[in-house]
């Protein structure tokens, strides 16, 4: 068996991605690679435990290694401080300390809180992730960014905290519901629009194989969306120069419409598909692009069995819960819209009257 | 006035430690080079709050910031999750984000504390120290090591996030208890035997002058002792390459004296200078000193009235202690022992005999 191997490269240090098929059985080997302890920490939740977590759990005892598996309820929302206290508190009395490894066996919650709590206990202990769900696979296991919740504000604690590894076996995504699968794609579809004509051109070409899960197929692209979003973190790891930002195409719309609907009716990856095309038709109000490249978009989303549709949603209010978004600097809404598929512009300054026309076509 | 300033430079990074008498004045101007926003949030503790915080709050309303205080209850028990929690909520409501900067104004609880909340609000604000106790002005300012502690474990939790200023006034020293003044002469001795015989020998001569609280003579200190810190610090950042481990001089011992009274007899400081005796004796048995070398110490020590006996503890009960400390690795404790004043060896493979002998004498 082959695996793939995407190495982000972070200022003086780097790590890898290995993706592959049926790759879960090489966990005690590349854990061995990547980190220097004994003990290791599996953070999971109640769905992935039964599945993957406990299993693994047991290969890396049989490997000789001291493990503890800790479990989370399934949900977003365990990702919280009181959470987090009850798994360092928890770690203490298992006997953690500053060459224990964190390993998340889960979606983004686990990865997120997991990463978390690697990046605090002991001040920092090395962190491995093995995500399985696709969003997680393209979008998390690339960028650092850990955190939890507020009461009222999502990942509003956090730290840049980077993985030592990261292992990713497509086959986990057999497992996955159909409607998380669909909303993985719609980050896989962004990274098209954002960066990559040829990326998006293969996905339309390849949506039966992508629907049926052909292996080959999710694991091309895996590593062609992690390389992706690895060039973008790479140059701008904090956030700081403004590159980072390209990835919040379709976000700024998709975070207002889960918002909206209190984060209950639709998944991240819906939201953020209907976010796309609305940020396409904003594009077009401005001159940007032309239909063609809203219909693409359209086609390739609807044919991966996702929503493009946001006129059920009251305009004013979209518009008036964007401006909750911490991206909001300066007194201006910064949109990521796209002027050709593969490439996108960050554009401030936009008339409330354009964002309103683009919400209700 | 004039200020002295230690530039502390870590990789890429820099940030100044501004030292003098009456600086708080110059506190507006100061943020203003070193932070970008104009919101801060000032974290300090009930007994700071009405000496110098509330007013250092006045001067950067009146300087034209938008300022929120935040009070904690003063002691180390508000060093803890929960507090951490009241903050985070608390700065989400007053309207922090990305772009605020926290500035702690108090000791070392505060500091950690207010540092762990810069740390991770919104993955990592800006940060700005103003240290009022002589232990957290020549250490706290610099290392970047923030946290809080678990029910069972102190500064468990926690990260490395280096302050963008650091201002130091050493006239807060006169509202100091003199048991707080003297504990913090400790470390001011600890930099002296573990690096820099001159400078200890100037604290032998200049022992009346400290005690007085002579403005000039503790500016002098604060920034030899910075000074002395940073090159430590800029040579092992991340606690990785060992150098950093000289600064534990006398606190192996020391801990476990802490620990022995829970935390609850002997300031810090205070179980460091019996720490540091203890350490002599010890490298005393193994022939690493002659016995003027711990007699200076203890005459200094003494002079600055700090305790230098531990022959009240049950050293078997202190060994036993001992073992729990977090530096313990590889099955040993690892003792910094000095070779004569200004230089320290790390040891480990310490017969049990030879501690407890050092620990009865």
């Amino acid at each position: 068996m082959s695996s793939r191997i995407v190495t982000v490269a972070l200022g003086d240090r780097s790590y890898d991605i290995v993706i592959g098929s049926n790759t879960l059985a090489e966990c005690p080997k590349l854990l061995e690679q990547w980190t220097g302890g004994s003990h290791v920490v599996i953070v999971t939740d109640s769905n992935v435990d039964d599945l993957y977590a406990d299993a693994l759990g047991d290969q890396l005892v049989d490997a000789g290694l001291d493990v503890h598996l800790l479990v989370i309820e399934a949900g977003e929302a365990s990702k919280c401080a009181d959470v987090a206290i009850d798994l360092w508190e928890t770690m203490l009395v298992e006997g953690a300390d500053r060459t224990s490894a964190v390993m998340a066996v889960g979606g983004g919650v686990v990865g997120d809180l997991a990463g978390f709590i690697a990046a605090t206990f002991a001040r920092g202990v090395e962190f491995v992730q093995i995500p399985t769900t696709l969003l997680a696979q393209v979008d998390s296991s690339v960028g650092g960014k850990v955190g939890i919740n507020l009461s009222e504000a999502k990942n509003m604690v956090g730290a840049f905290w980077q993985p030592t590894g990261v292992l990713v076996d497509v086959d986990v995504l057999g497992t996955l519901p159909d409607n998380e699968f669909a909303a993985g794609m719609a980050e896989v579809v962004k990274y098209g629009v954002i960066m990559d004509a040829e990326f998006f051109a293969y996905l339309e070409t390849n949506v039966d194989a992508v629907i049926s899960k052909d292996p080959n197929t999710l694991q091309t692209i895996v590593e062609r969306c992690c390389r992706l979003k690895a060039d973008v973190v790479e140059a701008d790891e904090r956030e700081e120069s403004g590159r980072r930002a390209i990835l919040n195409y379709g976000h700024t719309f998709g975070h207002a419409f889960e918002a909206a609907t209190q984060y209950g009716k639709h998944l991240h990856g819906e939201a953020v598909a209907m976010g796309m095309v609305c940020a396409s038709r904003l594009a077009r109000k401005l001159g940007m692009i032309d239909e063609q490249t809203i219909e693409r978009q359209v086609r390739l989303l609807e044919a991966l069995q996702l929503p493009t549709e946001a006129s059920d949603f009251d305009a004013e209010e979209i518009y008036r819960l964007m401006w909750h978004d911490k991206k909001v600097a300066d007194g201006q809404i910064r949109f990521i819209l796209p002027t050709r598929i593969g490439e996108v512009q960050l554009v401030g300054d936009v008339k409330s009257s354009d964002v309103l026309a683009a919400l209700s076509d």
